[in-house]
């Protein structure tokens, strides 16, 4: 199946090639995406497709914590029954997912979209830390945990954002190293993730 | 990870909902998809989008082979250099695509769409038995080559066909069993195909 290129069709092999950009889907597979979709209603296709156009276009970014919202301020930030002055800084939305599936966390996020990856192109201005900065200057703010992964790049964003914060009278805390050294954090089961942010302790460079 | 349910926009949860639709992809996967493709140029996104939609809405099927096509009569139908009394008959495009890609048949072919299997609802009234036998009625064609897979599903739709074109005056054979019994055609390597497909031999009941 390796050699595969003569399609019956050139609206099929541009399916197949936009399928196969997405990451871990291959031609063969792309061509069983795209022959399962063409066996399918056309309503049906057009749902699919609808929700991936309106997910782009119309998705917003929460003005507070940069999380994904429908509104201009996320669900969390303006749920009034959560601890404001605590805010937890993760990479992405899949953290601040996985962390609320533990129901251990009732403070609010700040989501930076990534960690500090030179070799991947990705420098502190690439992500959210100024907005960080100057939500924790605009005060209200006592306590920022961080809950990123325990990889080199984790490390050095979290010691970036302790250097930034470093005048800011807040409590700079750290997830507890429950999950183990070298893991990424989504990968970690909810009892160990939700152990390690009740038993947060103050960051030491 | 497994009691994901809290997503923080509803155009992201239906944008998982829609990707883990997909055979073999999850709720998990469809997350990772749906935060890549945010993450890629709005343009990107659209051309994905158009490319699934234009398959679906656009793409026709041959008149004569009921192949995939983005004409009326397909390329291979229509093409003056094959040999036009051989008709090989497979259950998808799918099979087109690897017995093209041996190098090895120059005849035309016909795409059943499946094969017959009840336990699934697929009757030989939803596959394109009928027309296979109005071509074959209609002249033109010496030899059907049967070149469908070694599964009872395979062998009963093989079986079927046999008896409606018992009084045509034509060969029938099948695919030489070079491809070991019970394994499904799509998974045989290129050489073992086209070996297949050039030792056919004539089908007996």
């Amino acid at each position: 199946m390796c050699g595969m290129q003569s399609y019956p069709s050139y609206l099929l092999e541009n399916a197949v090639n936009q399928l196969s950009k997405l990451p871990g889907i291959g031609k063969k597979t792309a061509l069983r995406l795209a022959l399962y979709l063409l066996k399918q209603d056309a309503q049906d296709v057009n749902n699919f497709a609808q929700a991936i156009l309106l997910l782009k276009n119309e998705v917003k970014y929460c003005k507070v914590c940069k999380n994904i919202a429908d509104t201009d301020v996320c669900q969390i930030c303006s749920d009034a029954s959560r601890q404001t002055d605590v805010v937890c800084v993760v990479e992405t939305i899949k953290e601040v997912m996985l962390i609320e599936n533990t129901g251990q966390y009732k403070g609010l996020y700040h989501v930076l979209g990534g960690v500090i990856s030179p070799i991947d192109g990705v420098h502190p201005s690439d992500l959210e830390i100024e907005s960080l900065v100057e939500r924790v200057k605009a005060g209200g703010v006592k306590e920022v945990v961080m809950a990123l992964s325990t990889t080199m790049e984790g490390d050095t964003t979290a010691y970036y954002i302790a250097r930034k914060l470093a005048d800011a009278p807040i409590t700079l805390t750290t997830i507890a190293r429950g999950v183990s050294v070298g893991d990424e954090l989504q990968y970690a089961d909810e009892l160990t993730l939700g152990k390690s942010i009740v038993n947060r302790v103050p960051y030491t460079k």
